[in-house]
């Protein structure tokens, strides 16, 4: 493939709308199954009995990403393919994303919310050419909620309502950001408690978002609220949605973010680097790098009569990169 | 009103299931006229772009509330009620509950997250006799999802699935819980950086549910995923489902957690006192003063091969209290 035009670039949309939707109606029936619903046979149901949730949510998890990749290889045998599933029993952990054309794939967002049935989990697709994200689906099944983009036709919250929801104007962001903000942040897995860990540097940053202005030596933020939701595909999608204003996590990878990251762009967000520069007050605000682990996301925000949107923006990433610490999580080959 | 049979509530539940359907249609309608949408006339989106969004929600709130105030006053004059914007706006912070029916109503729960159009909001009406919530209905009409419940008629999500949503059969506590549980909890708007504040103690007790096990002093409590949604009710909401295993929080209301209570105890959980005794380890674990601003709340668990449902919820009441800091709420007449 030499080049994409909005042509192609509309019919693989098209392919991916109903292979999201597909997926995403595979995800609730499994997941109607569990709650002894649906057409369970006696016998599917005895199986179902028999294995442990967590064994379960794997096969289910396995069979969606099957299905996606064998729907892609047989429309588009040419496209790469990294899905999570496929990823995690590969021998590398290296980033294999390069300027071909190429689906990154996370079957099911939100494992332990889907394993106990907690509404927000959900299906993550996502087109790249060039490096770049340029169409994402995100469906979640049990909220009724289908996010959808392409680049040059906009972001959609099931197919009809165009995002951010509130518009006509988007509104700018607060004037002291992070106050007036909702954040959105993860507890996530490394649970190690050892002096300046993650999960330490992670509490120590919320806290100073969530701290009453002139707290915390000057570091509190007093967010409007702090939220946590177990999956940061949706909170990606949230974010383009205007619904929250802030996600800042480190830890999570590329197909958990890649259909999001599509959306968000699509819908004027900007994300960059969750770890503060030095020079955080001056530094240039780099486009994020899809396979870093670490995210900062800033949701679209309209133009105030003292700055632009993305000013608003970028003033927002520095408010933040001024109260966060630094994460660790590293990866080879990057 | 001398005795309730089960005829009388059958009555008052149906005209309830009707009540909060139809606030929460007045909750939707409300917020899609924030998003553009519906049939807003010119003259209301003028009147939407002159006015701040916490403005507009507060109208939101007193109109909702006034009306389910004027449906229950024409069905069942002789019914007290209680409304989180009628208290506010009174004179005392007494709580005003005793044995007669009342209602108790929150026409917006979740208002942060309604301002900035996150889905997580509801409307919670109870109806509560000799003290205890008999009723609960919670309406999250942007998540599609309406909970139901009625002492004697089980709980129900939109009004076909049976709470909790795994129950054949309902899975027991986990073993080692926390470990396991998916933990939910709010950072409230008590931001006070001063040492021991409410802020403090919470993140403490966070972190010890989250650490790894042996860390924290051996207070680490690993639990599966810390959630934090912005809405006490629809927290309750989904430990009555079985979607969260543990809620701890305190400094809400009782029309907060009216509904959800009436909703988890029909369900099949627990709820009692966020704060612990003494003497955690076999203090008996008393009913939830529903006044108190304190709650613990624990999913509806079936038997284990060595102890009873109830036993497996008592066991992990215990090891939440084992892990938390007392919390300092209180209120006049209590």
């Amino acid at each position: 493939m030499s080049q994409l035009s909005q042509r192609d670039l509309n019919e693989i949309y098209a392919f991916a709308v109903n292979l999201g939707k597909e997926a995403g109606k595979m995800l609730m029936d499994a997941a109607q199954l569990r709650m002894g619903e649906g057409n369970a046979t006696r016998e599917q149901r005895g199986h179902i009995e028999k294995e442990s949730a967590v064994d379960l949510v794997t096969e289910t998890d396995e069979d969606i990403e099957a299905f996606i990749k064998k729907e892609i290889a047989k429309t588009y045998p040419s496209h790469k393919f990294v899905g999570e599933e496929t990823y995690s029993k590969g021998a590398t952990r290296d980033y294999l994303i390069d300027d071909s054309p190429t689906w990154c794939v996370d079957p099911l967002d939100g494992t332990v919310n889907y394993i106990h049935l907690f509404p927000m989990f959900c299906v993550s697709i996502a087109f790249i050419y060039e490096s770049k994200p340029l169409i994402g689906l995100i469906n979640a099944p049990f909220l009724n909620q289908f996010f959808s983009s392409c680049s040059g036709r906009g972001a959609w919250l099931n197919e009809t309502q165009a995002l951010p929801l509130i518009r006509n104007p988007i509104p700018p962001m607060p004037e002291n950001a992070p106050k007036g903000c909702v954040f959105s942040c993860e507890w996530g897995k490394d649970r190690r408690d050892i002096p300046d860990g993650n999960m330490q540097r992670k509490v120590e940053s919320f806290l100073n978002m969530a701290a009453e202005i002139g707290g915390r030596q000057g570091k509190g933020g007093m967010v409007h609220g702090v939220r946590s939701l177990g999956s940061a595909t949706l909170d990606l999608a949230y974010i383009a949605m205007g619904a929250f204003d802030i996600w800042w996590e480190g830890g999570c990878w590329e197909w958990d973010v890649a259909a999001g990251i599509a959306i968000l762009q699509e819908a004027g967000g900007l994300i960059t680097s969750a770890n503060p520069p030095e020079d955080h007050a001056t530094a240039s605000i780099e486009k994020v790098r899809l396979g870093s682990r670490l995210y900062l996301a800033i949701r679209p925000a309209g133009p105030s009569s003292t700055e632009s949107g993305r000013q608003g923006q970028e003033r927002t990433v520095r408010e933040v990169w001024r109260r966060v610490r630094n994460l660790d999580y590293s990866r080879p080959g990057t």
